[in-house]
Formats: C-alpha cells, structure tokens, sequence
C-alpha cells in the first residue's frame, strides 16, 4: 500500500454562524471516502471494525490472547533480537545518543520483562461490563445503571522504546480496544517483528487481527493522516518529547490524551525534618533524573533556609547535581551555585540540574508553583500535618504528596497496575492512568414501556 | 475594549521528528504575552484566577452564592426582561424563524423557572473533596486516595438560549470551576442582563467577580482567541447547530466536550408488544421532534413488518409525520411513504419526518446502528429479555434503552440533576453530563519519608 499521500488539509468552517442556527436540519452526508482510496482510511476503519467485535468478546477470550501473546513474544526472541540489531546498526549510522540507543535496544532479559509485563496484565482483573455505582430506579420505573465499555480504538504515537507496543497492544485488549500502534522510525523493525509475535498470539486465540495492528509507516504526512480519522479512533496517546507532543494535539482532530513535561516542585517547609527533606530532595532530583516525575525546583521556606540550604548544596554537590538558585540560594547553598534565569523555573533539564527558590512558607510555594507548575507531580515535606493538608487542597497537580518522593507518580507505584500514560490535562484522566483510563461508560435503561409527557 | 484583532494563526510543528528525541532537554519558554496585549487572555487569566480562589472555597459558601444569584436573577426580571424585549425587535428586524424566536424569547415564567433551576442546584450534594473509589495503604506505607477536585476554568459557547446562561454558571459554581459563558449575538443583551445578575449575587456572596464572566463581544474572531488560551481554559462545551461545534472542534487547542448530531434509533423487535412499540415510536419521534434525542429511524424486524408496518404508517400518518421508508416500508407502510435516500439514514431531521428500514432481527438492526448512528441514544422494543440484553451489550451509543422512550436520555430524567450537555466521543464523559462531569480527580499521597529504590 502506499501511504506517501499527502491529506487534504484540516478543514476550517466559515467564520459566520450557521445560517439555520441551533434547531435548523442538519444536513447529512458523512462525506467518507471508500477505504480502497486512502490506505490510513482503511487501516483505522479495520481498528473500527475489530473494535465492534471485541466489544463483546467475553473477558476469558481476552485473557487468553494476552496468555497466548506473552508465549509468542518469549518464543519470537530470536527473530526480535536480530530486527532490533538492524534497527541499532541504522541507529548507530544515523549517529543517535547513547541514550536514545539504550532506550531502543533489547536484550534477552528485556524481551522476557515484556512478556512478563503482558502476563501480568492477563491477570489483572478485567473491567469491562462491571457497573460503576449503584443502580437506581427512577419514579417512573426506568431502572438506570451505568456500564463499563471500552472506548473502542486507540492510537498510540511514540519514539524509540520497543516496550511500549506490548505495554499497549496488552492493555488495549485487556480492556476490549482496538489500537493503532505508530511507534518512531529507529525502532521500525523491532515493533514490525513484536507485531508478528502479537498477530501470532490473536491468531492463536481467534481474536481479529485487526484488534492490533502496527502502523506500517513511520512517515509524518501518513500520521496526520491517521490523527483526522475522528470517525474511526476514539482517542490517541503520544508519548515522548515536547515536539512530538505537541505535533500530535496540534494536529489531531481526536481528543488526545497527554503530558507535555513533567516541571515536579518539592516544597521543603520550615516544619519539616531536615534529613527527611535532604533524602527526599536528593531521591527526587537524582534517583532517576530523566523521567518525567524526577523534580526540577527545590522551594526552601524562608524560616529554615539558613540552616537548610547549605545541607542541600553539600549534599547535591556530592552527587554531582548543578545547582540554579535564586539570590537567597546563591548566598545560602554553598559553593558552585549558579544564578538562575527566569526561564529555570519553568525547565524541566531532565539531567542532573536543579533550580532552588526561597519562598514564604507554604503560600509562597503554592504561588510558585501555581505560576510554573504543569499540573504533573508536588510534594510538601514538613511535620506540621495542617501545612500539609493545606498544600495538598491548593495545589490543582494531577498527584500530590506529603512527606514522599516526586518519583511514586506512577501508575505501578500507586497501585493501578500497568500505566498507559500519564495526563495533565484534567479532562478523562488526571495523573497516572492505567486501565480503567481505557474505558468509559454508558447508560443502560431498562422499562416496561415508559415514555415522556 | 477592543477584542477584533484577528488572533495568530494555529501553530503547526515543523514535520520532521523532534531532533533531540524524548531524552532531550526541554526549552523553557511558555512565551505568554503581557495580558494588558490581547483582551481575551486577560479574560482567560481572570478566569483561572478565579478558578484558584474557587477551589479552596468551602461548598456552603458557593451555596450561599447559587441562593444570592438566583434571588438577583427574581429581583433582576424587570431589567432582564427589558434587555430580552431589545434582542427579540433585532432578532425580528433580521428575520429569524420563529423557532429561534421562541428559543431566544424570555418572559417572567421563563425567569422565574430559570431561578428555580438554581436554587436547585444549590440544593444538589457537593462533590468537591469527596474521596471517589477507597484509600489504599502500599506495602511501603504510603496511603494513596483519590479526591474529586473542579477542573477549573469551563467556557461554554452557546447560541439563543438564555437560560444556557444561568444553568452552565450556577452548575460550574457548584462544582468550584469558574467559567467564561459565550452565546449567541442574537441573545446578547439577555445575556448581559443575566450576568449583572450573576455578578450581583456572587458579590452578595464574596466570591470572585471573575467566577463567571460573560464572554464581551459575539464576534468570531474572539472566540477564536478564546479557543486558543490552552493554558487558562480546561475545557470548552460548545452547544447548538452543528456548524458552531465543528467549528469550535476544528478551532479549539482546548479540550472540547460535545455531540454533532443525535440520529437515534427505534428497533422493534420481532418479539416486541405492538401497541407498546407504537406508542414508544411515536413518542421519540414526535413528543418533541427538535431535541437531539428525538429519534429519528425506526428500525423494525422482518418477523413483524407485515403486521405492525401499516399500523405504524397509520399512527404516523395521524399526528402529520412523513415517511421516507426503504423498500419494504414503501410497500407495507400504507400511502405517502416516500423512498428514503441512503443520505435519509445519516440525517438528523430535528422535524415530523422518520426514516423507516426493514432490518433482519437485532443483529441487522445493531448493523445499521453501528454505520448509521451518532453514539448518542438508541432503543430496542421487545418482551425477549435474551435479544433486549444482546442490544444494550452490542450498541455502544452512550445511552441505550429498552422499552422506554429515546427520549429520556436526559440527564434530568436519568437521576443526574442538572446537565451541562451531552456528549458523544467516549473521553472523560459519554452521554448526559451532570455535575460530575465537571470535575476531575486527584491523586493525594500520604507518606513518611519513603523514597523510590
């Protein structure tokens, strides 16, 4: 198939009111092409279609799939190793940081974490059908539930890891999706050769093929394509950095689902323990400085900064952590520290560096983090539990946490099991999203012949 | 001031991958202009502001705010009704229907109606700060809970309906969430009129005067801008023709909760009581034809066609309903029935037309549901309780009923209390959205100074 076309560009309606207004009637015409035109068209109608199917497929089925697939990812190995090796060697040509290598390239023990991670999802209990709160009866007699479903097709959009795709493709049938899987270019291959270890494992339980299929293109006209297809994707999922991010909500015309960065604020107030705070700081910052919910900002209560911030500076010194204060910081922190600029305070460096502000006590903090925050992960560290209570109402971030680490924002570390992503926008889902983020509910009403007067 | 600069165009990202890959450091820069500049982002900004204030705002005082503006909305009536006297000579001058007249037309039944509508809301529980699902206690000893919070600044754009005012602004107060309420120019004295109103009680009150904001001028470029402030708006309910919420689908870099058009279905079913399926079809069609779920295609089972078929056509026929019918229901629905167009089955008449099919049992009429339907209403009429079950599993629309009127996918009438809308894309909300769908929940963490290992 070719998928090279260029779609047509995102259609804008004339800037007057409909002519006809709220109650005018609406005139039809879905106005879609036939598949056989327009192979991204065609692809996310397939999704559609094995979407409908797997709606009713019962939770056994499903599980069986994940059971069958988790068999052939372990028994593909040899054939995922040798597709990840030519995707490395391309990578390598193409000059990529180790970093990005590390994050594409698989190994023995890798490829049986991701097929134990698909085994795990097999056993998490299964949502779909369960009702959400109870059941009422109305004073007519229509008895009213609400019912879990799927949300029908997912896009998932990403870069170099090949984790992702069984992360996804288990997730997705856990919870009866469909997905489209558009993994990035480097790791073409190694998502081609773990789609056939997928496909392979569908087959084995009978479930469409369709129910997840591997985007055949890593092309950006191609994915455009794909993020207008509202008819037929309910929802699509970029994950990786800002750029893609932002392409993805940019240009999609389905609702998406996505966290630009991760800018995490540790508020260390005036009543709290010092060590507490110092290892919670250093966890925070330096435990693992690359993921999204590593902090980026220190803000130090004016009350025990004298004390406090040159303790932080030695220790953040000792692990190697650059320092970006404010004046107070500077003076305070020790040796080495650097002014920060006002762009700091809204970076996440992603990298061992970290910006420290003195502020006012716990409203200062809010303040601050009110202006630079994005929505992702807070924590409060002090022993005063009505400061706490008080940072944990105001501050609006998707998790907050007292006397903890940045680092538990994460959908295994709060018990959801297996996470898809993670939202800052407060729509669908807030924070660290797991199943039940993959699914909605409908209502479902049964009479005995009532209607309206 | 002045709010008709044409706002910058939408942002599209160069289409190449971003060059650092989604490892790579991420530039600051939130590149917000002063909001002294650009009218509307101020408006924006007031907003979130507010929304701030609001969050911590205890329930009782939003209460007492919602029973002060629906007492300024009584006392306000000779001035409201002065305003709607001016919008009604222009709407007139400029040749409006009379459907859009009596839409946009107040009198003191519909303001004191209006009032009562929030008082009620006062009276509906409060959500805010309740936890949602139990706190859980992790093996490392933090306690992880859930808690409802708003979702912070909503902006409704609407058209002629007045009481789309009063109702969106006493529901997002309920829920602590400011909004920015932008309708039609044709109600826009009305609306400045109800929002003195709004502003007086909420001064009665103490709170925000930026709460609620009546959007200051209809023109669309304005709205574009407002469509634009992702960073201060949560989310956007569009409601009205379908012209306005593609518009506002395509334009918008906000979330956007909406339906396009509500084609809902009728099935009768083979096993169905024919007296009940009559009276259940001429209800969802013609007990209020304008209204989304209204139906708008029966779909009647080959078993029963010959039978109920002309009795149908009769009842139709006696309270002034046209047919546009497939083949079979040309033949057997008796005189007058026009053939449908394959455009009739996609078409959401808003009128006393229906378009009629012949289908084969449940499994041909869940087949033209799933190409022909618009995710909004669908029932079934049948006394097999195993088909009726088989319908509510299959048809993922978001209400689905047996033997019961379509019309009654009502937030009112499904035990919700008041609705901001309905929406049809699965995200966050699905079907008749109430006050719960106005907020969000998150993560609140307890620990004792665990960090991750």
């Amino acid at each position: 198939m070719t998928l090279d076309q260029t779609p047509a560009p995102r259609h804008h309606e004339p800037a007057a009111e409909p002519a006809g207004g709220e109650g005018s009637q609406v005139s039809p015409g879905k106005d879609r092409p036939a598949d056989g035109h327009d192979p991204v068209l065609g692809l996310a109608r397939a999704a559609r279609r094995a979407a409908q199917a797997l709606a009713t497929i019962p939770a056994d089925r499903r599980t069986g799939a994940l059971i069958a697939i988790a068999a052939r990812v372990r028994a593909g190995t040899p054939a995922i190793l040798a597709a990840n090796r030519d995707d490395l060697e391309a990578a390598r040509a193409a000059g990529l940081s180790p970093a990005l290598l590390d994050r594409l390239s698989l190994d023995e023990g890798r490829i049986a974490a991701m097929a134990t991670a698909i085994a795990e999802v097999a056993a998490q209990a299964d949502l779909i059908g369960l009702a959400v709160g109870p059941a009422t009866r109305r004073p007519n007699g229509l008895d009213v539930a609400r019912v879990r479903i799927p949300l029908g097709v997912v896009a998932m959009v990403y870069e170099a890891r090949p984790n992702v795709t069984t992360d996804a493709a288990a997730l997705c049938l856990r919870t009866g999706n469909a997905c489209i899987l558009r993994g990035g270019k480097e790791a073409r291959g190694s998502n081609l050769a773990l789609g056939a270890a997928i496909a392979a494992g569908l087959a084995d339980a009978g479930l469409p093929a369709d129910a997840v299929q591997i985007f055949p293109t890593t092309d950006r006209a191609a994915l455009t394509a794909l993020l207008l297809c509202d008819e037929d994707v309910d929802v699509v999922i970029p994950r990786g950095g800002e750029g893609l991010i932002r392409f993805v909500t940019d240009t999609s015309r389905i609702p998406v689902i996505k966290h630009y960065k991760g800018v995490c604020h540790v508020y260390v107030d005036g009543a709290a323990d010092p060590a507490m705070a110092l290892a919670i700081c250093e966890n925070a910052k330096a435990q693992r400085p690359g993921v999204c919910n590593a902090a980026e900002t220190f803000l130090i209560d004016r009350a025990i900064a004298p004390s406090f911030l040159p303790r932080l500076g030695e220790r953040l010194r000792a692990i190697g952590v650059e320092i970006r204060g404010d004046g107070d910081t500077v003076t305070l922190g020790g040796p080495g520290v650097r002014p920060a600029s006002e762009d700091d305070w809204d970076t996440e460096y992603l990298d061992r560096i970290v910006s420290i502000r003195v502020v006012d006590g716990v409203a200062g903090a809010v303040q601050h983090i009110q202006r630079h925050g994005s929505h992702h992960t807070e924590a409060i560290v002090t022993a005063d539990p009505n400061v706490a209570e008080r940072f944990l109402a105001t501050v609006d971030s998707s998790t907050v946490l007292w006397n903890a680490s940045t680092r538990f924002a994460d959908g295994g570390e709060l018990g959801l099991g297996a996470e898809i992503g993670i939202s800052t926008s407060k729509l669908h889902a807030y924070g660290p999203m797991g199943a039940e983020g993959l699914t909605t509910t409908k209502f479902v009403v049964r009479g005995s012949g009532q209607v309206r007067t």
